[in-house]
């Protein structure tokens, strides 16, 4: 049972990078090429989650392609432009203005036209901005009613380009409605087309106190598991820290979980490295979870498996410390 | 649109409460006839959930129906005794063992006996002790899919009595199988049985920084909201406090969304009086979501959601503080 | 035992507010004088708490004296610009970097100067950058040393200037270095000037699951309670919401507390209303906590005492709801 | 610089363990002899910590003397019986009952007593009753300063034994009053006496999200690291599960630290191995602190300290997974 992860990063990981305290960010503005460049030097990396931009420079689908050709650089995924726009303040799909939602799938169409221009096959749909803030404030059967369609109008488009539904349980409204892997099964249940999926930023899971790999499991029983993100957090808010910088025997079970599944999806490394050099902060993720990888396949699949079977959870930790620590 | 909740109180709740540091109990053993009596001496309370003990008082149904008689309370749940017993302390339906298994699904069953021999038409299943505590402990998907099995095994036992799933997200285990109101609906879909449903103990949702009404919408969407248990907490862990004692404008969204979603089931209160007087902290609790709802037919359902519908949260605020506060 | 609140707002709240994923903000930039106009507009504020701009319209003290005159409003406290600055990326009085440390005594006493020239008698040290996000990223005992040598230092520039620290246990930093009010107590005694003290930011208090009267309490038996913001939150994250949209019965404790300690600081409302008109937001904080403190003098202290003193947390709490909600 | 540390673990942690659920426990009944006899055959371990039990076994100063010669255990530290009685419901030291105050001193002293008797130098006080669980419960103030005078008075007893406060959030009450590092720190020097110190419980700052090299930083800064308890948990409750089983990096830095600032007092192993073999789970928890504390060795102080000062935090995460992951 061979599993390779194939590495990529989302382009906005090495731009600048601001706070609510520091909007102006605590580095420079890098230019997609720029962005590209030093992507493509960061060893690992094969390819890129690109954020789609109307307009801007990531939104020209030919520019982007040369870029990729340049750089050598694949770019699977295209994350959809629809959380930071003052447009989507009070949602998407499931804005309670009909022109907004409206506006929101035409948005999620023209990411998925540029996905197909750039030979992307598909789009993240983070859709942080659709929640609410305060008690009182939504109408919690109409939003989901909404969401639902929203996402069905897209996925029906284009057949061929696949959504991803990246749940998130708060941040930057105080609560998502699309907020945990269950919530995004029974979703994508609901709108019932082949074609919509689940992304899985294993940071979401850590962050509301779950964990990474029964997430995976769960997916991937559904045959739904489409693409992942990557990145550590203190397990109380999105941190989106360099992996492996808190945690270690979740990995070690994640990337378990994702070759026991067969995932064939990529691992975008998503950090905030706000202070750290984005270029290094992103190899040591990527180097960290490969070897994860690497442990798993050496304590191997039949092991590990042995001693779920055994529920040896002790056995298990001395099987990790030994071939770790000793 | 009228609605007056039905109050009723879990029996466990007015006897002797000990945690992991005092196991013998902050206070005293009481024995059925004496917990029944002091339930119907609280005010508001009409029923109970009855904590189904084979082999004790509380498994005796000639003994229950007398003292229900007695005391004029109904009993319209029944708790299956699914967590406090080592039996299960890797889990029922979805513990490993397959023997623990069939065995937990036995122990339904006569739950489901005993409810349709006390007249109760619903069972509750909190399944606190299906989950994990370590990575690397638990085969999610199988984990899964004894869950559903067994579930659907209970259901189709006697069609006649409803089954509700209540879902918490950790405690007794670090993390639960049954962990939200997503995970139970997606479940009940799999499950595919019309008996089946969910509790939503309220305390459950508010632990994870999750929202009442919203839990209450979505189960009620699916048709599948069965029953409520009631409490407060400090938000971060399932502190089961007496009603209204941190929370308030979220409880009345809660009332309000009963209300508008015709909540036919009972409002139980399930609370962990260690220090407290029970009865007297029953009956504040009960007498606190009943002030909530005579607030909510005050204020009036259509101001209420036309204050949604507008997206006025400082307005809602200000109504809801002119009527109470100044 | 009369206690009537001041109301102030912190300037920035009135403005543009953005967030990590919209960094340009969810309104427009205000001009100082049109934030100025605003506030004074709000019912029940009669002061700010300025926020210094070096070089900018906040940082010229003629002008801003000139805008407080024509508004009649107060400036009581100023904040220190120790924050949203990338030279603040690793912390201020406690950065490594000792030009850093230098620079951040020099702008707090710049700040001082601000303060006595608007005839501010208090400077707001909100440190949000002193602290770490990884492990292995501090030496804990040399930024504790260095950060009682800088904000003695400036203690020491104008005694008659008085400073408060203002703890915050996350953000923007993963781990703040003063995070509580216990730390900001043991900093305040080591530190050993008569000027330092404590401002209490409730929501930084329920952000960790701390009770915000304890925090007043022994804040103000140590005597050095100078400040307070007040906000809301879910008792997670800093949200900064409207006081009074989550909790109740903490904020009716909060106020008796204040009261009882004679508190004669001021209340600065302290929310970030990325979405909702700030005027109203504030001015409904305002009220909420106006009537709170009603409440209390309405119930009476001698009560509110009695009931604490025989330790009757039910009876309270039936106090609190037959006052308010029957 | 060499750092051996001393293993020891909890009596407790090898008897029968029970949570609220299941009051009877998960295990069975294990009388001190066998306890004590199961702990001798730990590898690793060389010492108890005792759980003082008047009138009980582990009272028995003669007994438990005979017991640890015969085992060839060590016992510097005695846990006084002041959190599983009902006597102790609303508090110890802190109570709000005069009677109840006197009678922890008195029960502390006799702590003291046995101490002295079976050759323990220190004494652990974890106050855990100490707090509240409702708002408007407690006199803050008044409970800071009784817990003031109580240890006090325990500490002029016989000076020459040592007691350590064990700071803790919350469990079993909602909230505690001596709730974290800093807090302590505080309490210690308002006692002031030098005999009371510290107990950090790694699990107890993880619990709220803190750094627990950074509490053994600032609490061996003041001189007052007395002695260590240690287990692991996911960061939002204290799970007291095996040491190592969810993070690794901060315990690295654990261990660096406590290399770095001398630590001379003993790490003790406090877990509750609920549903695992209590032995085999301790074993595990020491060879992976004792794997760490090789780790620092090996990678050696200079390298460490350099990396920090450099504030280079992604060429440490490389030198650690380098270390043991490739």
């Amino acid at each position: 049972m061979t599993f390779e992860p194939k590495f990529s990063v989302i382009t906005a990981c090495v731009g600048n990078l601001g706070d609510r305290f520091l909007t102006s960010g605590y580095k420079e503005r890098v230019c997609l090429e720029d962005r590209l460049k030093r992507i493509a030097g960061i060893e690992g990396i094969t390819g890129v989650e690109l954020c789609y931009d109307p307009g801007g420079e990531e939104g020209n689908a030919a520019l982007v392609r040369k870029l990729l050709a340049v750089h050598r650089l694949q770019a699977p995924v295209v994350n959809a432009p629809l959380v930071g726009d003052k447009r989507w303040s009070f949602g998407t799909f499931s804005a309670p203005d009909g022109a907004v939602r409206r506006e929101a799938v035409e948005t999620a169409k023209r990411t998925i036209d540029f996905a197909e221009a750039t030979g992307a096959g598909l789009i993240n749909l983070w859709l942080g901005q659709d929640g609410f803030d305060y008690p009182f404030q939504a109408d919690y059967a109409e939003q989901w009613q909404n969401m639902v369609e929203g996402v069905r109008a897209c996925a029906e488009y284009k057949p061929s380009i696949r959504l991803a539904l990246e749940f998130k349980p708060r941040e930057p409204r105080n609560r998502a409605l699309i907020d945990s892997a269950s919530t995004s099964l029974l979703l994508v249940r609901e709108i019932d087309r082949p074609n919509v999926g689940v992304t899985i930023d294993n940071g979401h899971v850590l962050q509301v106190g779950a964990n990474m790999a029964q997430a995976v499991a769960l997916c991937s029983r559904a045959g739904r598991l489409f693409n992942m993100h990557l990145n550590d957090n203190y397990a109380g808010w999105d941190d989106d820290m360099i992996a492996g910088s808190v945690h270690l025997v979740e990995y070690l079970e994640l990337l378990y979980t994702l070759r026991k599944t067969s995932y064939g999806g990529w691992c975008s490394i998503d950090i905030f490295p706000y202070r750290e050099n984005a270029e290094r902060a992103t190899e040591e993720s990527v180097a960290f979870l490969a070897a994860c990888n690497r442990w798993v396949a050496k304590v191997g699949m039949e092991k590990i498996h042995s001693l779920i079977a055994a529920g040896d959870v002790t056995e298990m930790l001395r099987t990790i410390r030994t071939s770790l620590l000793c």
